[in-house]
């Protein structure tokens, strides 16, 4: 039965998990943000939240710069361990065991491993409560189009995806999964 | 293989699809956002994308308030049908069938269907490209905690959760959907 409370109801899970990445001075750094959305289609502009202290967050402001990646379920360690490790105290990439290149266009890395990535130039950060909410045009795409099929979608033979749930737990998406296309009767 | 692009990839999903609703003036409306997010812990906010254009949007604007209703799987088609009718044309409630009450502290519908429902105080309007993004406080929570276990995550016995995946197809999170614990290690 629907209740109402005054209780935080904390209720955003299962999603996706996007691995944030940035390099400012020659100091980059990984975090697993949660909270992120697609904002624009055209042009293409996604957001993230991440908060002041974050080791992540001076990199973002002071390279105007960040990268979202996503892993698939076979990398799902990278983002338990991006969420325990800090990266002020050293190459985080190193101890994650996450290989990288150089952005295109931005600065940040993307991970090799990701099976999607953008690459965001910041346009506007505003402080809601205890996080910065980041927004950015994206400015470059990548995908491993390998694992997707013909009409845009996962193809779950070829890609798992880590559906987080909270407490270290994920869904993972894959061929098993119930598949339902829903229309308008009930 | 990962490889750059220039063409739009639009991975936001799979995810929860958020009914958002609002009420001004003595008119209500109900519509499908697949962009949302929740921004702040504490105090509570709550983002969501709405295009300018959308019936919604002069609803949230002229009240200053709106509702996120997050429904089981069974209810689905509530997102279909929020996605293809438009309110412009009358009693959208009455077309899809959702049952509603009205929220304790802003004016927007809750959808007696709902699971958890976030009633919003409107604290920041932003154009970003082609929508909006919408900040509010959370005034007030909503919850059917007999869907819930002990430690806060969905009893999936109870609880199915309809995903977002595109093009009218949803993954369902039930009983039967792999569930990991995934650790630091790989």
């Amino acid at each position: 039965m629907l209740k109402s409370t005054n209780e935080t109801v904390l209720h955003c899970y299962p999603g996706l998990v996007a691995l944030v990445t940035a390099k400012h001075e020659g100091v980059q750094n990984i975090m697993a943000a949660g909270w992120h959305s697609y904002i624009s289609y055209d042009p293409p502009i996604y957001g993230v939240a991440i908060a002041e202290e974050r080791f992540t967050h001076h990199l973002v402001e002071g390279s105007k710069g960040y990268a979202i990646n996503f892993v698939p379920a076979e990398y799902a360690h990278y983002i338990e361990r991006s969420g325990k490790l800090t990266g002020k105290d050293g190459d985080k990439f190193r101890e994650i065991g996450a290989e990288w290149i150089e952005g295109d266009v931005v600065s940040a890395p993307i991970l090799k491993d990701a099976y999607v990535a953008y690459e965001c130039e910041v346009i506007d950060i505003n402080t809601y409560g205890d996080h910065d909410w980041i927004v950015g045009n994206i400015r470059k795409f990548h995908q491993d189009k390998s694992k997707f099929n013909e009409s845009g979608l996962p193809d779950f033979e070829k890609l798992q995806l880590p559906l987080y749930l909270g407490r270290s737990n994920y869904l993972i998406a894959d061929t098993t999964t119930t598949l339902k296309k829903i229309d308008m009767k009930k």
